[in-house]
């Protein structure tokens, strides 16, 4: 059997999970978020800042999705928000068997309002996997370059969501917004494009309304 | 077949190529580096820095490894160096056949007495495929936090050299330089780290000295 025959039919595959997925989510009012990046970029600092923000009106649960440790999982755990971790191992991705096999921890955590899977750090392999999430959300930051999107354009096209952080440092770099945006919307012009800063706070309130508006609506 | 025994046999199989590579470029007195990172941490300014220090004083070809654009091969191609695009399509690395068929190409280049390859930018997948290089780099920025040598253990376990790059942001961001090297340094024990930055040149000259004494020793 050819590899390129394997690979659609594990995509097949995974989408049929991802689509079961979604309906038991949907069932039990979790409105599910699918966080994806290079490493570094800041996703679990995106998390924290959204779980901050949320605290005592929405429940939240995270899902870590790591090749290796558990570091990511500890740092939300300290906001005692319920927490658990994938490790993938030599995987570049999370797929929708990995996240299925997750709903049974998640159900005995108590009303969940609000899912964030955090992917694993890769612009390349998680846009090919649908998780059963209802958005997905590309993150890059500032000090990445704005070519990214035109160089990594699957995790562009397949997001829902773009959001440009660090922007705290972009006075540092010859990263042009301009051609950022441009960029991002040559690969999707449906992308909702938000300027972040985990350390001063830009956009985060913009970010979370955003995403409040998405399941509430 | 399970696609765990795919995944073997495809390994077996370019570690063999690999193989034949590293002994055609040794033959032709070629060394080969493979650069390896996350997307935006400063690969390909790492190879202008490089190609300006060597520039009438050692002949560099440059292989550019892209899920897709040429953009990274236009930037070296101005320096008047000969380099070449790989596009990867949806595959998240380069591989050992995929420079194996670079290799006509660059035997038409003249007298080469350095090969930089720079691999798809992703700190998961390129760290398991060997291309038949004589050393490999991995790269991180200092913006991607310092813990990354803990979260995606294999590319530093692969590396013989790490280039902690952006040193230059430094003051911008909560990196600890002492954890990265610890970090670093417990994964590989023998790995070489040099600091750089591209922008104010720190390392630069120390990382081109190091190469070319395990070139010409």
């Amino acid at each position: 059997m050819s590899e390129i025959l394997i690979n659609t039919k594990v995509l097949v595959k995974n989408d049929e999970i991802a689509d079961s997925n979604r309906k038991i989510l949907k069932d039990r009012g979790i409105f599910t978020i699918n966080l994806m990046s290079s490493p570094g970029s800041g996703k679990t600092s995106i998390v924290e800042k959204t779980i901050e923000l949320l605290k005592g009106k929405v429940n939240v649960a995270v899902i870590e999705g790591d090749v290796q440790t558990d570091l990511d999982t500890q740092r939300i755990l300290k906001y005692g928000i319920p927490a658990t971790q994938i490790n993938t191992g030599r995987s570049c991705h999370l797929d929708a068997r990995m996240i299925q096999h997750t709903l049974p921890w998640l159900f005995g955590q108590g009303e969940v309002d609000l899912m964030i899977i955090e992917n694993v750090g890769n612009m390349v392999c998680p846009a090919g996997y649908d998780l059963g999430e209802d958005v997905k959300v590309a993150v890059m930051s500032v000090t990445e370059g704005d070519d990214k999107p035109l160089k990594y354009p699957a995790l562009f096209s397949a997001s829902q969501y773009l959001l440009i952080n660090k922007i705290d440092l972009l006075a540092y770099t010859n990263f042009n917004m301009e051609r950022a945006r441009h960029n991002a919307l040559t690969i999707n012009p449906k992308l909702k494009i938000i300027v972040t800063s985990c350390t001063n706070g830009t956009g985060i309130k913009e970010w979370v309304e955003s995403i409040l508006k998405d399941k509430f609506l």
